[in-house]
């Protein structure tokens, strides 16, 4: 496994690649749902590069950014293990370097859902996808389902831009008792930890009313809100089932929708999502 | 020389390039300005591929998108002669496929000069930009001095989005009178074209009290203003002598400085520069 701690390192190690490169951005504290994000890219491409960076575009000033947890030796140890190629560790000092000035922003969708809750979020996460992309060239790159907009706009950036890049969601991992792995589960304290499976307890609900016929949407959202209210701790920010593709709240399911939720546990908000259809 | 007339078609001839790709975006209407930047690119690379396209995202809805001069045949032709290895012609629907959304913007300095008086033009230029590199992928890309802030941006985002190319800035071409040469001249009339090259001269004026040891910017900034003022149907919209970095106006002239201004001549908007130090 090589390590790239510049962008120069990075891009001399990549043009050494001959063959397909596969990639998965993340900001480390790698968990179960990274590492199989990794095994895709292993499996589909000679060489998979993981890039480690908090970006600090993406979070808001009242956000997590110091907090968000890190721990680089632990998730070297792991990357080596699944037979990573490439560990890029950029320094936010170069990522933003003096002057740095230029965004790449996708409209409209990222208005919606996380958007709205977090409304300079999605331009950091596309200003520094665009840039990782660029440096690491991938010929694919692999996002989780957990995230479901920041797929859906990542997609949207690299087809409006004509990136030359595939863009492979691949499905959320969870914790046995149904939990969407997720680097912010650590802020959970044990009460509220026996709580946040109810995030998918009413995405499952939702599902199974959606089987026995149900499409009336407004009545799925009720009810999931229901359930997730019967948990004290729990404060909804939002319960939403949308368009697939411009995140718009529908009335009636008619074909494909995602039903997305985010639900503040104590300090720590969680999201999940499912699709329907 | 091939003429690919979708990106598809762009990006298939891209991958039959093995060696170094110069790449001249243009806007058609061919004048001496853009043949000398294929010819740099030619002389520095095997294939010279040259973009035509009339962006509308760069023009605000009271400008001179639909009006702007077009002569596909004669521009083909002459590319032909200097030996263009590949023309790209792609049609708007398919770069502003139906619901596109993505921009891309470099803040700061193109909030000055030019962007002052055009506020959405530079995000126009950098986002047509940003996806002819990705389409095109040239090792190096060609720009004329006389759209200095132009340049200036595309670098910018260039080195900020860390895309994999190198803007190389060529020398202005003008007319045996000192005009600049820009396809919107076609714009003037006998009499404006008469008295266009006071812009010229009102720079060589700036560069000759340079020479003599003026470094007060506003004592050079208003000899200018009041030779360009002798031409009764010049409208001054700015002159002004800045930094080469961040654009703003200096006092003083200490090292290097951008000498710009853009005059309306009846209805035609011309600019013009030259770099001091």
């Amino acid at each position: 496994m090589q390590i790239a701690r510049s962008i120069p390192e990075m891009k001399a190690l990549r043009s050494k690649c001959v063959e397909s490169v596969g990639f998965v951005p993340t900001m480390g504290y790698l968990h179960e749902g990274h590492i199989e994000l990794v095994r895709v890219a292993r499996r589909d491409n000679p060489v998979a590069v993981v890039s480690i960076f908090v970006n600090p575009t993406q979070f808001a000033p009242n956000e997590d950014y110091k907090a968000y947890p890190r721990d680089l030796d632990r998730d070297l140890s792991v990357l080596d293990k699944v037979k990573t190629g490439i560990v890029f560790i950029p320094d936010s000092d170069e990522m933003y370097a003096g002057g740095y000035n230029t965004w790449v922003d996708v409209q409209g969708i990222t208005g919606k859902l996380e958007g709205k809750s977090r409304p300079t979020h999605f331009r950091g996460v596309t200003t520094i996808c665009n840039k990782l992309f660029n440096i690491v060239q991938p010929d694919k790159a692999y996002f989780g389902q957990k995230d479901a907009q920041q797929a859906l706009v990542i997609q949207k950036m690299v087809a409006d831009l004509n990136m030359n890049l595939e863009v492979i969601v691949c499905p959320t991992i969870r914790e046995k008792d149904g939990l969407a792995m997720s680097s912010r589960n650590t802020y959970l304290t044990d009460s509220e930890r026996l709580s946040a499976p109810v995030l998918y307890r009413s995405l499952c609900m939702a599902r199974d009313m959606f089987a026995k016929g149900e499409r009336d949407a407004g009545i799925i959202r009720k009810a999931m809100a229901d359930l997730i209210s019967q948990e004290p701790a729990a404060k909804i920010d939002y319960v939403s089932i949308a368009d697939m593709q411009t995140l718009d709240e529908v009335d009636t399911i008619k074909s494909k929708a995602l039903v997305s939720l985010a639900v503040r546990l104590g300090k720590p908000r969680l999201i999940d999502n499912i699709v329907l259809g």
